[in-house]
């Protein structure tokens, strides 16, 4: 068995990313990243997105509003940054303030500069194998880790445990591409699935994306299987000051001898996000700097 | 063994719009249909959808630029259309002339007067699960013949064989939606999928959409299984005045003994096409009025 290093892979990735804003010659990219009030998990991931933008190069435009803004004043600050030639991407953190329409919200960004991927445009491009959209950084993640793990999915049965829209849904989609490195044969499991052990069993790629904690367990994994873990759930445990510890989806203790590959919790997959957002920031400058021009 | 009647299921639906159309007040539905040249199958599509038009109360306007139309040209006659406020739904019937792009063509419809589901924004919406979007005439007249022939998809599994951007993913992201009719397990196989005979073996519901004449047989197929047959496809046949048969992507002779159910072709999913692009154009009409009251 082998572990799927999401730390290493990502460091990898921030390092190529740094290497590729280096050499450019005009304007860096520029991320704004928008924080409604002071959640203590939202400051800290946002200062974790702050922290790498500037490792790499790339310009972060940090802007806070307070936790009493309303619906239209934020349209209008997002108004503001889609207007604006010198922003790149645009990341607003959620969760945002109950009676804020998060889907209405992550809608009003451009299209364009909509570098977590939850536009509806970006879907519909990831459906249609369209290259200029944006994934979501999760999915977009997934298939970074097997990709870079040498993990093939041509002809492959990869089954997706989770229909949620900003994992199962687009990892799925995203394996079944026309692409070299995707062509997998591709089923979506979830809640519903009559007979799952039956399911998760056949695949040669199991992505558990459920939010259970350790839901997977052996018998529902075929042997020399690859298993990417996207859970991060809190479980419980009187032996930790905290009062708990962190668990994937995937009952690692049983699970990981069985497999060829496997991510662990934490890092798997949850370095990767922020390193995607990186990449789909850069992304995005590169493709408005071309229209510029 | 039971027959899914296209025709008559294409029948019903055609009459309830008809009703639907019949009790309203202001101005009735309207779509646009642009064909450019004059195909003969493109000239034979268009007149059963004007026929169809005229039979449910819509009213079409007709718009048969020349085959020489330039793609500018193209573009400026679609702007005037979704800038016509009294235009419901517009159709542009597929294939263009050599010389313009069919995909830039169909992105520039309004995505509220998209009635075939062509665009970008519409697909993405079904990702979502948004139903202000418009779902392709093919997989939303899929979903509808199984709705209507009372095959239960919920925990079901559902096998989609062929991944293309109007049948195979749009059908499988409409089976795995959290909706009462829907919450189907969905696999999607393909031309690159290893050991596909076990794989649509477990179908309890099997979508063949890979456009090969007769190639689903029956040790393919689960006893007691719902067939769908999606392929229209020539086959040479002396016996035949034109030279030819239709047939499906199902070996109907060998898998119909089989099957619980199953559509014929033709008059299976063929006829459900235009009764579903006249759903989505009274459906256009609908938002389109409640916008402007």
């Amino acid at each position: 068995m082998e572990l799927i290093d999401g730390n290493q892979i990502a460091a990898t990735i921030i390092a190529e990313l740094k290497t590729e804003v280096a050499a450019l010659t005009g304007r860096k990219p520029c991320i704004a990243l928008v924080r409604v009030g002071d959640d203590p998990a939202s400051v800290s991931y946002v200062k974790k997105k702050e922290k790498t933008s500037a490792e790499i190069g790339i310009e972060s435009r940090l802007i806070f509003p307070p936790v009493t803004i309303t619906q239209d004043e934020l349209f209008a600050l997002i108004d503001r940054l889609n207007a604006d030639p010198s922003v790149d991407g645009i990341l607003v953190q959620s969760p945002l303030p109950k009676g804020i329409n998060e889907v209405a919200v992550f809608r009003r960004i451009a299209a364009h500069k909509d570098v977590d991927g939850f536009h509806t445009m970006n879907l519909g491009k990831l459906a249609q194998e369209d290259e200029t959209g944006f994934v979501a950084c999760t999915p977009a993640g997934i298939m970074e880790l097997l990709r870079r793990a040498n993990v093939s999915l041509s002809g492959k049965h990869v089954v997706v445990l989770g229909r949620s829209l900003i994992v199962g849904k687009p990892a799925a989609l995203l394996a079944v591409q026309r692409k070299a490195w995707a062509n997998a044969t591709v089923t979506i499991c979830h809640s519903q699935t009559a007979n799952l052990p039956a399911l998760t069993r056949q695949a040669d790629i199991l992505i558990a994306a459920i939010g259970k904690a350790e839901f997977v367990t052996a018998d529902m994994v075929k042997p020399g299987a690859v298993v990417i873990d996207v859970g991060v759930n809190r479980v419980p445990d009187s032996t930790k000051k905290t009062g708990y510890r962190l668990t994937g989806d995937v009952h690692f203790p049983s699970v990981s001898p069985l497999c060829a590959k496997i991510t662990p919790v934490p890092g798997g997959v949850g370095p990767m996000t922020v390193a995607m957002l990186m990449a789909n920031t850069v992304k995005a400058h590169r493709q408005n700097t071309a229209h510029a021009s």
